[in-house]
């Protein structure tokens, strides 16, 4: 049976810090393509572990290598790089975000659950393979997401308490007090309208916290200070936020053929949305106000953090 | 929002370890009995985070807390006391080794894998609850496991290793490479039958995997060294194989109300089992061979180990 195995660092540490020279010009797009491809050489490296993988391994890496924005694990990187921290020795902590975000959206796609169809552009889990494989591949996904950072930690004693404080964070992020609370909000709010505190607080459970985790478990693999954490803290807040209210601006007026999923899910659902409570042009204006506000917790920082700056604008203004 | 608690020691470390004294006279059903009301205890204890649950913390401890054999964390606890473990020190790992258990009788017992209606003499939780609540408790239980280990590691620097270590033992045994892989190929074999290496194969991930890994855990937890550790090894595999050979002739002539589920499934689903592969007689011969290899295996131990030893007999002759 194979097991998990983890990519050698490349290069040296220099390598894998930003500069500020490297910032002069910064340009998101081959910002985050750069990342995505990083991330993704990773993850399919850790799938990589059979030359003809099983029927659970191909549901894993047909669910986690289809594309998507890698948004958690690039929040990741850049707070560590924010803070001169070495994206290498992150890397794994954003993969294990990455396949914590894949499975949740295995599981929420289920018939039993959200019943969708499409998902980054192919069709969900389920419905290439079935629901059981699905289901299973979703649970092999968290745990192993949890194995891949107990072995590497395993490996560097030194660094033991860091890894089990990232594990922690994700696992708390990720579970009965984070993201999978937020689902089941999510699922009742379907019954019953949310006030707008309801839909903060669904919402801050269902997708902000895991945006938290990323943002902290980087900044906190790169050494942060108890100041700077709180800086972090409020822009992970804001974008998360900013994130959800855009997905629902986005579930109204997006184009499905660029999101690569269905959009005016919600309306057939009677979900509430922050359109359907603020209206579409306040909830615009909310999305800005929460980007301002992430912009402004990055005073403090210098040029290194233009990635997490870009980050916030991208989130507001992305088109899928 | 509730965060994870966990009991403090009650008693000095001297109480928490068995001496010889204790095991002159040894008394399995009592042993058990005790420990899984330690267990039971201290499960109740991590879940009653609110006077008045949400949904999914009712799902989750509907599951959990609905009583079960408790093998699984006796066997961890009853391990590390044969070589003069802390068993306090020991029960956060034996109580995540029974969450992880909970959760994939959860999944598995679902409509999309075996659709099963009881389970620990109650109906299946999505029965009580319902499907999404179901897969979303189990998610719950497996991402509060790793939880509770990291939290409890993170506030005890000079055991980080070891607690990285169990993560790593229990995620690998619980993941891919193990319980969740044994899932899979017990769902493909009810279309095309396993030849008895197959079976054995399939066995050893779906069910063996984790009682090895419970084994394990409680050893190192311990300070077991590598000779002992091969010994806890061989126990555990044989045991392990015994626990499936006894499980499929209890389907095949136990009595449901004791079980407490269904008799008789495995024939109506055209699976393979021991019985009919080997026949009754020579299954029951298995699983007695099986019985004696794990009882030399622990041949080094002194009476310590006497309910390891008694659990094996158990293992056998149990009826549900």
């Amino acid at each position: 049976m194979p097991t998990v195995r983890w990519l050698p660092s490349h290069s040296g540490p220099k390598a894998n810090r930003v500069t500020n020279d490297d910032l002069k010009m910064f340009d998101l797009k081959a910002y985050l393509a750069r990342k995505a491809q990083r991330i993704n050489q990773a993850l399919a490296a850790i799938l990589k572990t059979a030359d003809e993988p099983d029927r659970l391994l191909q549901a894993m890496s047909y669910a986690l290598l289809a594309g998507g924005k890698r948004i958690r694990p690039i929040l990741c990187l850049a707070a560590a790089e924010t803070i001169d921290g070495d994206s290498q020795e992150v890397l794994p902590a954003a993969c294990a975000l990455e396949m914590i975000h894949t499975y949740s959206l295995i599981h929420d796609d289920l018939p039993a659950m959200d019943d969708d169809d499409m998902r980054r552009g192919q069709p969900t889990c389920h419905k290439a393979f079935d629901e059981a494989t699905a289901i299973l591949a979703g649970d092999a996904l968290l745990t192993l997401a949890f194995q891949m950072l107990a072995s590497i930690a395993v490996n560097k004693p030194e660094q033991a308490s860091k890894w089990l404080r990232v594990i922690e964070h994700i696992s708390h992020a990720a579970g009965y007090c984070g993201m999978i609370q937020g689902q089941m909000l999510d699922m009742a709010s379907e019954q019953k309208p949310l006030t707008l505190a309801e839909l903060k607080s669904m919402h801050r459970l269902k997708t902000g916290a895991l945006i938290e985790a990323s943002v902290r478990c980087g900044a906190e693999m790169a050494g942060v200070n108890s100041d700077q954490i709180q800086m972090f803290e409020r822009y992970a807040q804001n974008i998360g936020l900013a994130f959800q209210v855009t997905d629902d601006i986005l579930n109204v007026e997006g184009d499905p053929e660029i999101m690569g999923k269905a959009v005016g899910t919600d309306e057939q659902r009677h979900k509430t949305t922050y359109p359907a409570l603020l209206g579409l042009a306040e909830s615009k204006a909310f999305a800005d106000q929460l980007v301002e506000n992430a912009l402004a917790a990055l005073d403090a920082f210098d040029q290194k953090a233009e990635p997490l700056r870009a980050i916030a604008r991208y989130i507001r203004h992305r088109n899928r």
